[in-house]
């Protein structure tokens, strides 16, 4: 039996950060171990919200570093396929022909796309930001995925790839396989400012491929318990950041534990949390800075990754393609007409 | 300078009547002589309202009739590129790229959408069928159509077509001609039950490629003037279809004139009228009939026009498709990503 094929993947926006990392990052660092990977570095999902020239300039610089992240978090490039969206028109051709297999009712309903309707203002939602869920239809579908990791976020959206689906097996025979969500827990990581979710944009974030000085300067400057006027002054754990990275990063739990009896206790400084924070981000970020240095010390190994995954899914999706178009009796409508006009041809040459 | 580029064409809904003659078809005979005329056979089109597998097998022969029965009525097959929209799957990554730059409530206020919601009912109206204008803009653009006729049905989807070329040649530089739209008077003509526009599934319709005697058959079961019990009785000649025929096929403009004032005076009976009638629609149908005689004695013309049609538009297609992934940048960032690692080989090949 073949093993499960898994797609995942995001829109090429630049350099991981520890948001990323514990939001979807280890879980697919853990799963794709267990099934044939796909990784799309989504371009055409991003020109539903950012489609400028200067946008899509950024794409092929963001999309290498992204997957050098994505490699140095701990895929391994043997196991993986990424591959770059826009490079692959017949997903383009597959999207316009899923389109009719879902109605705007249905779309209206996915939860995510009423925050984004809502974030955009509604008289300024793209058309194609409402077929968002249609699109993604499309890159599951093309490459015949049969296992899609989701947060709770984007779970409603794969059900759309699941209905159209079998809209269409129905409709034109089994050429799809349903795919299965697997519902992964993706904590969202606050920032280094304590208010709000990590976020490059927001200048609350520590970057997968921040040097040791910088992620010890980014975990000094870190909000704490702001009662906190004083070290001998007992402070609270639950919901301080310091803490909540120190429960997510810090892999030595006795010297955690220690620290949050003597922190409630008023018996340590905010100082010595910290320093022993950064050195545990840093324990942890250890094994991701090596990985990297080993891949930048091959230049070109990325972006070939990249072009290679991207020739081989093409010739996926041309296959599914070929696929779809003759379950559907396109490829038969032009060929009847090609043979009509062939056979003619040969009865008036048989004549003359 | 050259000749500007028009776009026209059908869904392949089979053999065309005189209400298409009325409604299109004559305008079409007169503009394609001024322009460089490309004739869509629109069956992605189709399927936003007819996707069965029933549906899409009947798209061969359905294109095969309606190709004839233009060409019978006078579109002159050296000036005219017949093709197949689903044999050009480059239309598909073409609408996929645009979609993004026209909103969801601009197309909810298409008012021919509005209609087809209705129609549909709000909660089936599929997300392509929303889309409809985006797949025309795509099917205009994709040839640089420079000119569009259009009812005053669909100027409104032109209209669209118009916005989202400006601003794709905003965002991206000059790609597209801005489609110049001919509003034509599109008439449209009463059925043979004088109650609802013609329409071949209401089954009162006389189609371009009946014959005489069913043409006459037709005419003479025709609907009048439901209160002339006799023909001694002064009859309405407005609205009366068996009239609204006269007027507009007859080319003896001196027997209509006689006609109706005998009519209003009570001085010729339906019969007569209906068997002039008769006759002059055979006389206004004979040189169609005689072309489609000629076009039949050459089987597999018609398919082989096609085919051509076809392969020359999807050649014109994926030049203009290249164009617009270039001047989008979606070329250039895939490039970059080949060029980095074909640089990177080449160096290391000079290392070793």
């Amino acid at each position: 039996m073949s093993v499960a094929r898994m797609l995942t993947g995001d829109r090429p926006t630049g350099r991981l950060h520890l948001g990323h990392y514990v939001g979807s990052i280890a879980n697919r660092v853990r799963l794709h171990q267990r099934y044939e990977s796909f990784f799309i570095i989504a371009d055409l999902h991003m020109l539903t919200t950012r489609n400028t020239r200067e946008d899509i300039a950024a794409v092929s610089r963001n999309a290498r570093e992204m997957v050098t992240d994505v490699l140095a978090a701990g895929v391994d490039p043997a196991r993986a396929t990424f591959y770059l969206q826009s490079a692959i028109p017949e997903v383009g051709d597959l999207n316009t022909l899923l389109q009719n297999l879902v109605t705007v009712p249905r779309l209206e309903r996915v939860p995510s796309l009423k925050d984004m309707a809502r974030a955009a203002g509604k008289e300024e939602m793209p058309y194609g930001l409402l077929g968002y869920p249609v699109l993604q239809a499309a890159d599951i579908l093309c490459v015949k995925g049969q296992v899609v990791p989701v947060g709770k976020d984007n779970a409603a959206h794969v059900e759309v790839t699941r209905e159209i689906a079998r809209r269409f097996n129905h409709l034109y025979g089994e050429v799809f396989p349903v795919p299965e969500t697997i519902v992964a827990e993706t904590p969202s990581l606050v920032g280094t400012d304590g208010q709000r979710k990590m976020s490059k944009s927001l200048g609350n974030a520590i970057s997968l491929s921040a040097d040791a000085a910088t992620v010890r300067r980014a975990v000094m400057g870190m909000y704490t318990d702001p009662n906190r006027v004083r070290a001998d002054v007992p402070g609270t754990v639950e919901g301080n950041p310091v803490f909540v990275y120190h429960d997510v990063f810090n892999a030595d739990r006795a010297q955690v534990a220690d620290l949050k009896e003597r922190y409630r206790a008023g018996r340590v400084g905010d100082v010595e949390v910290k320093e022993q924070l950064a050195e545990a981000l840093n324990r942890f970020l250890d094994p991701i800075r090596e990985r990297r240095a080993r891949i930048e010390a091959e230049p070109g190994l990325v972006d070939q990754l990249i072009v290679d995954g991207t020739e081989r899914t093409r010739a996926e999706v041309r296959r599914t393609l070929a696929e779809v178009r003759r379950a559907m009796g396109l490829t038969g409508a032009y060929q009847q007409v090609r043979r009509r006009a062939e056979r003619a041809r040969r009865a008036a040459g048989t004549r003359t």
